[in-house]
């Protein structure tokens, strides 16, 4: 264990998180251009929209936390928490948004895909916030009802709140900056939106049974009554009386109704479920990136899939 | 009285507000547009524009009602103090301000100056977030020091939490939507900001010296503590004594504070001292409207002078 970790033996994180998805606009820009060695401008460009997004997904978690009652954030606590900063976090969280204007217009004004780029924010900022809208109201507090709970709504939310700017942003953005037009690749959009939902699929699994050395944290999905892939698969798989044992145990704080939804999990395989469905998907995916006629785009598609195939953290 | 009025005798007010913001886009087109008469697309585009500028203020008050702990807003319970709703409304905050990309994508995506537009409501979302910061860090709870207090820190707050979005927006859109190129307009945006900075203060002294029945609400910024322009400028007058009868005074809910605080505003004369202000700042308006090279230009501001000249709610 490391001795500055805290007592719950994690390292404390950075404030930043990983960046993975603002890198990953460098990474595909590169990919894009096919081994061409960068110019320096083009590196700082591609990291210019990188911290856009950075910046987009901060604004989005200061607030997520404050309608969420959340507690800590990164291994540390939530903005809104510290003593000096309470409510006033949405209009910092309103100000970290603004950053991305700003950059873009002092780093791209002058570029053909300027107006593209400032539509394509736009446009993520919205499905991500409605993402954020169907989730929160499913699962408004004191309406505890799982039959809400089906794979079409989890597809949906996952969708609109992590798919658009977590899968999609980063190579759109990368696709602008190569001179692409990115009305004409629906279908990149398309891989990218399916990815971000086999990602998310994953993360709700981890979350349950995930090593929590591994993850990062101490998973809290069963306790918080949210619209895992878990328990929306185990509603479709149970019987009737299983049914009932989710209904009067899912979305509660005591230690035992949480284990005995997970003894639940076991009971109807779960895990193998999901393995079923990971290795599914991967196929699918794999057979729609080869389908796409550029080896470069291919080769962004693929790199992402790789980064999170199988992945435990 | 109005039989349908509530208990405080004030007819309860629309969701909407008067929509000024919103309507004067379409006063000022008219105006620059020197009598000739609109086509019904310019009717609905102008129009479009003045819902934006509804949007983005419908945005900023949802959050700030949060952020101050706001009971009422137009008559009716705050957005976020419904039960329903709770925190929820700063997601609802954030799908209000996305109306604005959306209604200038569907309406103005062809338009030369369609890019310019996105910039201009970047550019005045961002001033009046920071405006909204600086009021927020110099009134944070349990740090109540009048010495912080001054005619130029009153001044900057006023100018980016208010004047950018409600005098120069409006008249920013009218002018892109006439052709002009609104870089080369700085004196109007220097005019625009100063109007508003006068609407302030005079808001400020209604809360204060306005008849409640007339303004549409019972006044309290002396037990809230606000930086307004009657405490500033009395400060600025005040003797050592009549001084520490403020800092003993100012900032508390008790009756008897606040009468005290009246009464010293009436001891030097504060009413005298804001006519005098009233009278300079008109005629200092008038005469940089008046050497203004364009007519039409000319008209559209003193339309907004004459508007909020000696008005008494």
């Amino acid at each position: 264990m490391n001795p500055a970790s805290g007592s719950t033996g994690f390292v404390s994180k950075s404030r930043l998180g990983k960046l993975n998805r603002g890198l990953s606009v460098i990474d595909s820009y590169k990919l894009l251009k096919e081994g061409k060695e960068l110019t320096e401008e083009e590196i700082f460009l591609a990291s210019a929209l990188g911290w856009c997004i950075e910046w987009l997904q901060a604004y989005f978690l200061v607030l997520d936390d404050i309608m969420d009652s959340s507690h800590t954030r990164r291994g540390q606590p939530c903005w809104f928490r510290l003593p000096k900063v309470g409510m006033i976090a949405a209009n910092d969280g309103v100000l970290l948004r603004n950053h991305i204007p700003r950059i873009l217009k002092n780093h791209f004004r002058g570029k053909p895909y300027y107006v593209d780029l400032l539509d394509l924010f736009n446009e993520v900022e919205f499905q991500t916030a409605s993402g954020q809208m169907i989730d929160l109201i499913t699962t408004i507090q004191g309406e505890k009802d799982l039959s809400k709970y089906t794979l079409s709504l989890h597809r949906r939310i996952v969708q609109y709140k992590t798919a658009y700017y977590s899968f999609y942003l980063p190579v759109a953005c990368a696709l602008l900056m190569a001179g692409e037009d990115i009305e004409k690749h629906t279908d990149v959009k398309h891989v990218l939106v399916e990815m971000g939902t086999y990602f998310q699929v994953q993360d709700d699994y981890l979350d349950c049974f995930g090593n929590p050395e591994t993850i990062g944290k101490i998973g809290t999905d069963i306790e918080d009554f949210k619209c895992s892939w878990l328990v929306v698969k185990a509603l479709e798989i149970c019987n009737g009386e299983q049914k009932k044992l989710l209904e009067e145990n899912y979305g509660k704080p005591d230690p035992e109704n949480v284990a005995k939804v997970k003894a639940l999990y076991h009971e109807i395989n779960l895990q193998g479920v999901f393995a079923e469905y990971e290795s599914k998907s991967y196929e699918k995916l794999t057979t729609s990136i080869e389908a796409h006629p550029s080896k470069a785009v291919q080769a962004v598609l693929k790199s992402f899939l790789g980064k999170i195939y199988k992945r435990q953290k």
